[in-house]
């Protein structure tokens, strides 16, 4: 068996040392266009910012353990330029000497990855503008950013918001500029509203709703036109705007490839050739909530993928079950992770959705160090089963998310999310857990005891003429409270139940929605048309925030 | 609707409101035998530590609140002194008047919690020997603590070495003794280790396998004999020797208990009277792994039984699925968890299962601030359903414990681990995260491909007679090695397979696992009778640690 693999990292050198362990004999030749088919590329922003000091450490596996614990023939700075399906045979440049020639193979695993996509902006191409996709890039970025003062990243998706990070960690004056109405876009906008305020508070010139319409070489200096006219000067610009499945190859080989480019594969990885497989950032893999075809280009994914290549090659049953959505970024300490689907992907593909919202120490109250932490959950407002979660705070966020997304390959309801049995103990949880908090709250809008409201709805004018109690302390709703609300506190509710007009119905709110739960089962019992707002003035603040963001 | 509520904290506070919520019109009376209804008692140790400055933060919900808000007839400083079932009638007697009553109910709610054991030792009812129960016993320890330089703690459960942490924080010399050979006693041996260590580390006298004998007055001191004759002088003791259910008043009413003494109820909480229900540490509950009967006081499933009595009294649907055993303890910053069985449970219960260890950083290993973790997962060797799992380490150890209960909640298998997608970036975790690289061992080896052995067969002369081959470096190996190994490091073992003798069984190694891992995959397809050692020379060296300590 003769394996060729073309593309290292996540998932080419996953599959390459799977493929060794399944089969000391295989002959496995490993072909990577840059220096190093094993490094670890979501570290180069913290090589870059300077968290990482040592470059040595993203070389995961250096070519020479590749070589002698795997006994992988790499080619290293070589690049395939064409794929003879017929003879099964690849063609290689060399790309120090310029030599070609060709390589045959049994089965070809494709792992070209994705590349930073370039828009088409006049003076895209001059130099100073920066994309981030190996370590020479990453090598290049660290020198530009060791020597300037200003830079402007354009994306605020992962990289861009990790770069603004390290470039602010290195003192740099940074403009981050994002064409959509939020960072982050993958997040729906309300949650990511508390990492857009820790930017800012950082000192980075967020521009939302904007672009770049134009680069121009000055003195010196590069400058950046926005679609708003505004002038940016910088040292350096990163494009960070996303990337592009690297298809070429394979389009070329006349493999099939999905709508937005992505290689198609079965679940055992395989392309339209039987015997070429495709993993990573360049294929198009099913969402494992949906079953629709999509693009998710995430590192955990790559390497299962490569995995299961390789276990197909030889003979195994292994199958790849899709891809979740299970993100995490950090920033400055805190952090927004995500698993399945979002509201506004709900909203896109027509997925009957509800939504809670709920903000909670990520440990008990009563101990020390409590960091806050937003949960948003998405679920099916009939069964009860989730479609998705999103989380942002300090500590702990990365926790909430994973164990949601366990229960979503489970199969688990927010039923089963009120009884998730968790550890506790006041320096690592509740005992009642934010998970299980979720699970009461969709528990309860699932079974009808707790109807809710949106902030959105509210802003909107969707709701109608209703009634606003709120039910904090007078101090608090002192501290800003939604217009038109009226201050009725939840200890004194049942002796002011007069004070509330009859006639309309009649939503209560508090600061992160519990008391308001209370005030709304009080209000219910009393006669009243009443829900509560869910995630309080907390959520309602955040929405106000990213509306007007 | 009139509900008596015995008891309050975790389980009955958390009935109380839950049956406010479900009724406005309901009368709920909450007798509580302490001064609180509603505290924090896995707070406790940390008030007497100083870490938890101001006792106030103990008190969950005052009273006045638990009033207002939930409309609570609460009654501390009271206690039930007998039910009479026939009539639905209890007695109560309040502690500070001395006078006594009686209530009427139309549903009970036993919610006694569980009594420190005091064990028959002469002298135990000296002036301080304490015990840890409610905020009276802790404002007792901190005045003790204050006082003292030298402390005797009795049991080295979650309590015993809590407070054991505690004391040390506040200057004390402690003496910790453990009548079992390890600390911790639900965690596996070896698992605890780490955790051992530590506490000797911080100056903690660790004395395992062994009791108190007697306490005796000396001037101004206590004075500890042991069971093997050594005299420890204290300026006060702890007794954390366990708990027993507080089933008096239950036995009293001829309601049913279970072998241990815990209240049995029914799945809804309901006792063996169907108007009397129970909740929390005084109850039989169900293990959710084994079906069996099981006493597991812990405050998330009191918590959750309490909702559940409420919600049924409510004729709501609500039953609750047994306990599963999650929890954690935290040592001076590092931390264990564990859920499910434990190995030796399922030795005690003639459970088929197969364990494999792992050890990793909490994140990946480039970005600096990476701790290890160490993970033991026992599954069935037949299906790769999981049977629990045990971790201990720095950061990171509960989120690995919170997934994988999860993932036993939702009946996912080793199979499913290796396929769980959780959010990775190099802060937060590993693209191959350690849940997953439990999955991919224990796979592995419910597939056949990954024969391991383990160090206590090693130890024990189970294995009988191997050659042990040590795949470290040289340097590795110089370090310290098992006894009797041969070092041939992985990167040259293809090329040395000469030098193992032919005939026996060959048992690989390395430090954590992996490398071992690779050598059995290469030997095995050389031909040998090759296995894997789980965890490698760390599991090993614990193994040793643990049988000898």
């Amino acid at each position: 068996m003769k394996i060729v693999i073309v593309g290292g990292v996540a998932g080419g050198a996953s599959a390459a040392a799977r493929a060794r362990r399944l089969d000391e004999s295989a002959e496995i030749v490993l072909i990577e266009r840059g220096s190093d088919p094993s490094f670890a590329n979501c570290g180069m922003p913290y090589y870059i910012g300077g968290e990482i000091a040592e470059r040595g450490k993203l070389l995961v596996t250096p070519i020479a353990r590749l070589e002698a614990r795997y006994r992988l023939d790499v080619r290293a700075r070589s690049q395939v330029e064409r794929i003879d399906r017929a003879a099964k045979r690849v063609t290689v440049r060399n790309l120090v000497s310029g030599e070609l020639y060709e390589e045959t193979y049994n089965k070809l695993i494709l792992s070209p990855g994705a590349a930073p996509f370039r828009p088409p902006i006049p003076g895209a191409d001059l130099p100073g503008i920066y994309t981030l996709r190996n370590l020479d890039d990453a090598d290049r970025l660290l020198e530009a950013t060791l020597n300037s003062r200003q830079a402007v990243i354009l994306g605020g998706g992962f990289i861009g918001i990790e770069l603004a990070e390290n470039l602010v960690q290195r003192g740099l004056n940074v403009t981050l500029v994002e064409r959509n109405g939020q960072i982050l876009p993958p997040w729906d906008a309300e949650m990511i509203v508390p990492l857009q305020s820790l930017l800012k508070e950082r000192g980075v010139d967020v521009r939302l709703g904007e672009s770049a319409a134009a680069f121009q070489q000055t003195t010196g200096q590069l400058q950046v036109t926005l679609t708003s006219g505004t002038l940016i000067p910088a040292d350096f610009v990163v494009l960070a705007v996303g990337v592009r499945p690297d298809n070429s190859l394979a389009v070329a080989a006349g493999l099939a490839v999905g709508e937005r480019g992505g290689i198609q594969v079965d679940a055992t990885m395989r392309t339209s050739d039987p015997d070429i497989y495709a993993v990573g950032d360049a294929i198009e893999t099913v969402d494992a909530i949906t079953g629709q075809p999509t693009q998710i280009p995430l590192a955990g994914p790559a390497n299962r993928q490569g995995r299961i290549a390789a276990d197909h090659i030889f003979g195994r049953s292994a199958t790849y079950r899709g891809t979740q959505g299970s993100a995490i970024v950090g920033l400055f300490g805190k952090s927004a992770a995500m698993t399945g689907l979002s509201e506004k992907a709900c909203l896109r593909l027509q997925r009957p959705h509800e939504k809670v919202y709920l903000h909670a120490g990520h440990h008990a109250g009563y101990y020390p160090g409590a960091e806050q932490l937003s949960l948003k959950l998405l679920f099916n407002p009939q069964e009860g089963t989730i479609l998705g979660a999103q989380a942002v705070g300090g500590a702990g966020v990365d926790k909430r998310i994973d164990v949601i997304a366990t229960a979503m390959q489970g199969g688990l309801t927010v039923f089963d999310l009120e009884e998730a049995e968790l550890c506790y103990a006041p320096q690592f949880g509740s005992a009642k857990d934010p998970v299980n908090m979720a699970g009461f709250i969709a528990g309860g809008v699932v079974r009808g005891d707790h109807p809710l409201r949106h902030s959105d709805d509210l802003l909107t004018g969707r709701l109608g003429d209703v009634t606003l109690i709120d039910v904090r302390t007078p101090a608090e709703y002192a501290q800003g409270a939604i217009p038109g609300a009226i201050n009725l506190e939840i200890d004194q509710l049942r002796q002011r139940l007069a004070e509330i007009p009859s006639g309309k119905p009649v939503v209560a709110y508090c600061q992160v929605g519990f008391r308001g739960y209370l005030a709304t089962r009080i209000l219910l019992q009393a006669g009243f048309d009443a829900a509560n707002l869910s995630g309080g003035y907390t959520t309602y603040s955040r929405r106000v925030a990213a509306g007007s963001s």
